[in-house]
């Protein structure tokens, strides 16, 4: 891959500044942005583009090209400028010269979707160091799947100082390095310059040793020594072992009044000293102008991409496993999926299994891994606890990646974010899981998965006070309200096996939102007890139990509650008050439903909500005025399940109690 | 303060086994729990707090006591039987016997304020290591502030492999090292086993490489070698750096059968491999039973604790230092700071600046840190966003601990868990500050603090779109309503500069409530026009402007929104409409009100509810079916600020639009 004999470097020289140039004029006209990345690291970035990577514009979706990320994503404008060089279409100078301004592709930080060529959204810092590990996982084991001919790429990213600070970088470079992802490459932003003043104000850490201590492969070079960046590039591509790539560089390179100093991070350069700046790296050129030459060298790199492409597509089409590989990459087949959950949904209802959601989501994935080939499985340590891993799952190695299950080790953050990565990628559909309270933990890769519309599965189990003597430090109280917060996010907390099957069926057919499953540690009984075509946990929530003749009561419950609710509803008939019980495993799939269809399902008497769980979320949507909750109101405790159900008022008799009242005090 | 010389071996050998017994038979009758770290590191507990630390049951809150974090929370038992044996006087053998099980102290995981000695809430991993290294710095800059005579003690943590490969280690270890928090003492089991098996299922970090990289002394010694232990802590006490000792042990030490394996992680043993172990370790004696010379060597160990707290307090009574050390450590100086802000604010409501709530917060913040020298400041690299420097805080260097701020660098996790540390060790009130988007970042420690009951405040800018180009990634859109869920979090978004100075008053005078403050990024006008005695964001919420006669329509807000609604109200005043204007600082203290006075408050007319941030939160506690809210439903977008309020409908015309539609409506 390595283009380095027939080198024009002055011509590369121009490239990179034709990256500063851009970034300095978007960002002044913008009045808003961050030119100090894009301006030191234009070297490094055009050196990895002009000689390495292999990408084709014309078609962004190509499988194998190379995956490149800036997880240092407030040097988005490195990414603009050099996309919209290399001719993708999406990228004109319109684009660049409504950097940051409403409706453009050209967002604050790289958005995926918002234009070609940006393989994720970044901007929180470390992310796209942990997603850039799930796309390097992804690559070795698609590869071990369909070999060299179909699947032989590598992932690059640029980060900065601040994403190796960050905590999920330790998460990240430590589960590489085990793994040996040598298709991976991280080019570090050594400029020593981080938002409040040199780093050495708040670190003093050997960075090279960290890495090699986590089994790196450790360079070092002036990052701007081009010759010096290739020579590293190409020595990380030899070895087995993720590289780092320490890239010393100067912020803000090129702005001689200003550079190297913090006051080019994230503000603006103004026109003196851009003028400054045009005069020192000889870019005699308007604003947002590149002369043919140099916008010639940078299609040069796109029609080498175009040509790898294309052998590539011969190679496919050709190839054996043409359409397994093409299968792997479509959508999960629905209607196979819907056949197997329908099957094993019927069987359910007959064999009525009392067993914990997080057993039943074993039981559920036994169907679902069967159906489709490549989920891909694991946890965070907790595999026995999660119930994540189905038979004849092989965990995923350094030394052979033909394997389904992934032990992530104890990095829920990272774990997040690399899920994010695999299913980026394409080819692999990810689920992960761990206890429900350490949502907290990966919070913010999940949020970046429910930005991007990326469909990946988190499996949280151990959803409740439910899970007993661990105590409030591991009980979730306010998580599921937490997660129903964020946007585009299902958040399932489904009642028995039936409804957890379903919840699968749902996850993994989804074109483009993430889903956690929260699944009771404790075990449940069969609350769905007739079989049906219909999968009713799409409905977000629906009648389980109606009453026959008028409603004087609406029972309203989730997951480890619905049994409760049940139960309840016992006691009312046994007193003669009818009591209807509503199931409601997903709040986000009910809100999307007509308020008639949601009045018609919650009805019009007294409603009682029930889920061992906080009570933001549940008004407006669920419950009006009037209507009463049982729930938490704060932290739980450590002991036994049922002991804590009493001890918090979570039982049938308090909600038939609440229900007589309700009921009195209507009439 | 060592006591090698003195040293009864095999006493020591029987303290030891002691913690093992009382593990494994405490688990056994809860029939839960975790014996194989109590038993693994029983040795190095031991030798740690026979030979070294320094504390008092008589007195735990000694000021000057050694810290000791069991960061490996699960090992729970290994701090229940030590604090027995020390005596503490609530640690009797009822609450062994009552391990994990309701009311009883003896929490799943050790639980600050559920029993005497238990210096932090630990559980989800890796938040011990950076609470201890937040303990270790408050220990040096108070010993910066009073001298060796008043303040020179040690912090000793325990953590395992679970902590380690947490991100938020890597942060703290990280600050700690730069920090050279020599006082700070690590003691790592390094046992090989997490619950899915060998660690190297998921690691192959050198951890004492990676540690010697981050600047720390690193010792690696046979953790059931009691002398190689004892030898090793001596030498980490002398070293300027943070000391790492890996102590290489055998998870569930003493079990025959099981030690060593990940079966002894996390279940009770059973009655046969118990009786198996009893005879491995010839430990004749019953369960719960410690012969009396075993626990007089226990004792003593409280007793040279107990003499070195009355030599202390000797040195205290006669220091120069006393009254201002006990004001230090007493609570903050309520009636001051009421005079403070009361001035201030009166100050403000003739000036009316229009600034940024984060600009009003340094504001507040110069008077506050004039009256209340003990508290500290810091940020995760944005001190020049987040506006939380004032003047004249130098910062704290590795070589002067005696400054007031804090570059926590870019670690938003570890920045609030080393508050609570700095919090939990008493003597200095620590606030820090990042981007409200990232509070997902350090939610988990968050969460811990309002768990603890520990009141630090987390300074929180760029609170909504308002931010503007920096787009969705750093745009909060759910983030006040995931704080809001949190139990025992007060959560401010203050509208101008009085109520940020009243959100910091209330934040800083709480007992047992941490506190996060939502500022803006933009400038806001001043809504308080008139100064007064009272700090009506206590309330909550309150009527910021009244109707002359009956309301027609209410318009509540918050933070930045509440320029929208005064504007809303005047356009609506101008077509004859009555609408009052409600600003609600602070959900949680306006939930506390009686039903009564909230009702006064949100009135009987129509409702809108304007935030730029999701509804969830807002029914029930502010709105009814029917009422209307206008803010977001997604993710923002990147544009400048005004584009965005325009293109998400956060404006008054359209706040005055729908009051007149639910007038039309409800008449």
């Amino acid at each position: 891959m390595n283009q380095m004999a027939r080198i024009d470097t002055e011509a590369e020289a121009q490239m990179a500044n034709a990256i500063r140039a851009l970034a300095m004029d978007a960002v002044e006209a913008a009045k808003s942005g961050h030119p100090g990345a894009p301006m030191g690291m234009a070297d490094v970035a055009t050196v990895l583009f002009n000689r390495f990577i292999r990408i084709d514009p014309a078609d962004d979706g190509w499988p194998d090209r190379d995956r490149f990320v800036m997880s240092a994503g407030h040097g988005s404008m490195l990414v603009y400028a050099i996309n919209h060089m290399l001719g993708y279409d999406d990228m004109g100078l319109d684009q660049l010269r409504n950097f940051r301004q409403l409706g453009a592709r050209t967002a604050g930080h790289p958005e995926y979707g918002h234009a070609k060529g940006i393989e994720t959204t970044t901007g929180p810092l470390g992310q796209g160091v942990a997603t850039a590990v799930g796309m390097a996982l992804a690559e070795r084991m698609m590869n071990a799947r369909f070999g060299d001919d179909l699947v032989d790429h590598r992932t690059y990213a640029i980060c900065g100082d601040g994403c190796l600070m960050e905590g999920i970088s330790h998460e990240a470079i430590d589960f590489a390095g085990h793994q040996r992802l040598g298709r991976l490459i991280l080019l570090w932003d050594d400029n020593g310059i981080t938002i409040d003043g040199h780093t050495d104000l708040s670190t003093s850490t050997d960075q090279r040793a960290r890495f090699a201590a986590a089994g790196w492969h450790v360079q070092a070079v002036d990052g701007h020594d081009r010759e010096a960046v290739a020579a590293a590039i190409q020595a990380a591509q030899q070895d087995e072992r993720p590289s780092l790539i320490a890239c010393k560089t100067v912020i803000g390179f090129g702005a001689p009044n200003k550079q190297g100093s913090h006051e080019v991070h994230g503000a603006p350069l103004g026109a003196d000293e851009i003028a400054a700046a045009r005069t020192h790296l000889g870019w005699p050129h308007a604003p947002f102008e590149i002369p043919t030459n140099i916008l010639d060298s940078w299609r040069a790199v796109s029609a080498r991409g175009a040509e790898a492409r294309s052998a590539w597509r011969k190679r496919l089409d050709s190839s054996p496993d043409n359409s397994r590989f093409n299968a792997t990459l479509a959508a999960p087949d629905a209607v196979a999926l819907r056949a197997a959950i329908r099957d094993y949904t019927a069987k359910l209802a007959t064999e009525r299994p009392k067993v914990a959601t997080r057993k039943a989501s074993e039981m559920a994935l036994e169907v679902v891994n069967a159906v489709l080939p490549n989920t891909v499985g694991g946890s965070a340590d907790l595999t026995g606890s999660n119930n994540t891993r189905t038979k004849g799952m092989a965990a995923v190695t350094p030394t052979d990646r033909s394997g389904r299950y992934i032990h992530y080790g104890i990095r829920e953050h990272a774990m997040a974010a690399i899920m994010n990565g695999i299913a980026l990628h394409g080819g692999l559909i990810p689920y992960g899981g761990t206890f429900l309270a350490f949502s907290d933990y990966s919070r913010p890769a999940i949020r970046l998965g429910a930005l991007m519309g990326v469909p990946v599965v988190h499996v949280m189990t151990h959803d409740s006070i439910g899970l007993g003597e661990d105590g409030p430090t591991h009980q979730p109280v306010e998580h599921v309200a937490a997660l129903r917060a964020i946007p585009n996010l299902m958040v399932f907390r489904p009642a028995d096996a039936v409804e957890t099957a379903e919840a699968w069926e749902i996850a993994l057919t989804a074109a483009a939102t993430p889903s956690v499953l929260c699944l009771s540690r404790q075990n449940l009984p069969a609350v769905r007890l007739e079989g049906g075509d219909e999968n009713l946990t799409r409905l977000g929530a629906y009648v389980l139990r109606e009453t026959k003749g008028a409603r004087d009561v609406t029972l309203i419950a989730t997951g480890s509650e619905v049994e409760i609710a049940l139960a309840a509803a016992d006691l009312l008939a046994a007193q003669g008050v009818r009591a209807a019980v509503v199931s409601a495993p997903c709040f986000e799939l009910f809100a999307e439903r007509a308020p008639s269809e949601r009045e018609q399902v919650l009805g019009r008497a007294p409603r009682i909500g029930i889920e061992a769980l906080i009570r933001q979320g549940w008004d407006g949507l669920m419950l009006r005025p009037g209507d009463a909750f049982i729930g938490m109101t704060g932290f739980g405790a450590s002991a036994p399940a049922p002991a804590l159900y009493r001890h918090f008022g979570i039982t049938a008799e308090r909600a038939a109690d609440l229900a007589n009242q309700l009921i009195q005090g209507g009439k």
